[in-house]
């Protein structure tokens, strides 16, 4: 691995595991679950707030932050850390996913992306160069290939053909990359969810030779039964010494099924987003605060849960801030969301540890499957 | 006063002082300026962030919380304090100003007022007794009087006949309201900027008896001078013994110049509302954040502040906040302005204990000044 990284699985049950990614700026615990800070914040969140939920590491875009603010600046500023406040690791995406989904007047070459910003439709070009350009530029701690992403369903030979370009912008990216010591380089898997472009996919990868390998090109469209099929088997591609990252997932019970298949990393706007749009996560499922059946409910979200959401506020406190339209609602809801997040990452880690996570899991379903009963 | 209130004043400097409101919810460091949460929230803050720039009081509107969510349901769940979870004073207005800045076809008698919501354009009336109710149903420790308030200018013979019409309200208010252990009511001065008319408002209350005294009827348009000219005799004319509120003040120069005059509590939206508009008040005047000159500042809002803002982030990364419109840009212009503002206080009330008054105030405007001519 880079020099200053470090990668140790301390416990594993079946084929999930549990561990600690060290770095320069701190340790993250694994499973990880990594809350996405977009255009350099974590939206609705102090960082301090982020990092009270129990995250380890954030979540940086690439796409955003190179059209706004630009990557030189936020390099004349002291780097993305210092510019957002943020003194933890931070995982920056290639920018590769966000292009091909948010930017207009798209043209895709083997020399990379040219693109109009969705901001204010000036022109831009993202290469492995460029992409590993930028990351350097932000400061990122571990960094993403660039890499070409295609929406599922597709056919097996434009996956086949989408993938090896990603496999060459792959060795691009390591080329450009080079040598930081500090700073580590992640490779990502594609293929789809076809098990023989995923083996040569990984092949590809590990011949070039990463700090960590992503699982990429899932949680695009495919549904939860594709995901986890191609989880079944994708994971044990990847050495066994390297930490796997599931890019973009996912709902809770995603995280689970991604967890019990191997996976030690996760990323997804989905507890944030959530929360500005009145949803909460739950050990018994989701609540839509908006519900006029809220209105009169002096119970917090979640009886069982510490968090200071939880701790303070009632549902018909929630219900009336997100009807008022006031900033607190989104503060509160999302606060909520990541701790229960982190708080599930952490049963994992403890149940992987001590061997059951088999109950752990089982408990979980049950427990999500009676919220849906009950339609809090 | 009320039982279990008390106001002591424990230093003078000319016509200012210094001292503490002593409420069952605790005490209120006098000069004291009131943060607003209108619908049960200071916008984009949590109210331990508000408590942690120095708060003693919140102010929570009466015309608000009846339409949204209702005071009956407030008191429901346990009253206004428990609602938004603040347990230190709140004090309330009458609703009297909302519903006529605010409310659609209204309709005045000597009865109340008969408004259509700003919401949903249901029916209400607010009445001296019915502003008491909601006051009591929310629980509200320092409770105002039902008045009328003119826009100014208008004739004389107009402000003589809407005080008096306040007048009788505030008998109402205060036969409504009772006795009230641990929850004090205050009197509301009216009568413009006439001077007889304002002695005549003066007596009017304290022939009724009041906890305490507000200057109403300023800061609706007059401008900085016309105010001043009034509270040069108005705060004279109530009892010394109580605490004088000047509604709705205001800028950081007109809180001085209230101070100065005699004035122990005000409130605004100002540090808040300016908050959300990308508008920073410091030591050297406002700072636009959305202008592009701080793209590239490193430095914080203001070297010399010690609020959270100052400490983490620099002008360049509220200015990419605020443009990419985060929510992290409200709640951190917020916390700053809210900072400022109760700094500003705490300076004030040393000043006036130690009777040096004169020497801050000549400092605060030439630091003022000085802002204004930098532009920053």
């Amino acid at each position: 691995m880079a020099q200053g990284f470090g990668f140790t699985v301390s416990g594993r049950d079946g084929r999930a595991r549990t561990g600690e990614i060290h770095t320069p700026r701190g340790t993250i615990r694994t499973p990880a679950f990594m809350p996405v800070g977009t255009a350099a914040t974590v939206k609705a969140m102090l960082p301090e707030s982020v990092r009270a939920t129990g995250a380890d590491i954030l979540l940086g875009n690439t796409y955003h932050l190179m059209l706004r603010p630009g990557a030189e600046r936020i390099a004349r500023l002291g780097g993305l850390h210092r510019f957002m406040n943020w003194q933890r690791p931070i995982l920056t995406d290639s920018g590769g996913f966000q292009v091909m989904s948010l930017s207009g007047l798209r043209r895709l070459t083997e020399e990379g992306v040219t693109f109009a910003s969705h901001i204010d439709g000036s022109k831009h070009l993202l290469s492995p160069e460029r992409s590993m350009e930028i990351q350097r530029l932000l400061g990122s701690d571990i960094v993403m290939c660039f890499d070409e992403c295609p929406a599922l369903p597709a056919t097996d030979a434009a996956v086949a053909k989408s993938m090896r370009l990603s496999m060459r912008w792959a060795q691009r990216s390591r080329d450009a990359f080079g040598d930081r010591r500090g700073h580590a380089l992640f490779g990502i898997m594609q293929g789809g969810t076809n098990r023989e472009l995923r083996e040569e996919s990984a092949r590809a990868l590990t011949d070039i030779g990463f700090d960590g390998y992503a699982v990429g090109g899932l949680a695009v469209g495919e549904g939860q039964e594709a995901m986890f099929s191609v989880l079944d088997y994708a994971p044990g591609f990847l050495p066994e010494d390297r930490p796997r990252y599931l890019m973009g997932v996912g709902k809770p019970d995603d995280i689970v099924g991604a967890v019990e298949r191997g996976i030690d990393m996760m990323d997804c706007v989905l507890p944030s987003r959530s929360g500005r749009t009145g949803q909460a996560w739950t050990r018994r499922g989701q609540v839509n605060i908006k519900n006029a059946r809220h209105q009169d409910d002096p119970r917090p979200l979640d009886e069982s849960c510490t968090c200071p959401t939880c701790a303070g506020y009632s549902r018909a406190y929630l219900h009336h801030v997100f009807r008022a339209g006031e900033i607190i609602s989104s503060m509160l809801l999302t606060w909520h969301n990541l701790h229960y997040f982190q708080e599930l990452m952490q049963d994992l880690r403890v149940a992987i540890a001590e061997g059951r996570l088999g109950d752990f899991v089982a408990r979980f379903r049950a427990e999500q499957a009676e919220g849906d009963i009950q339609a809090l």
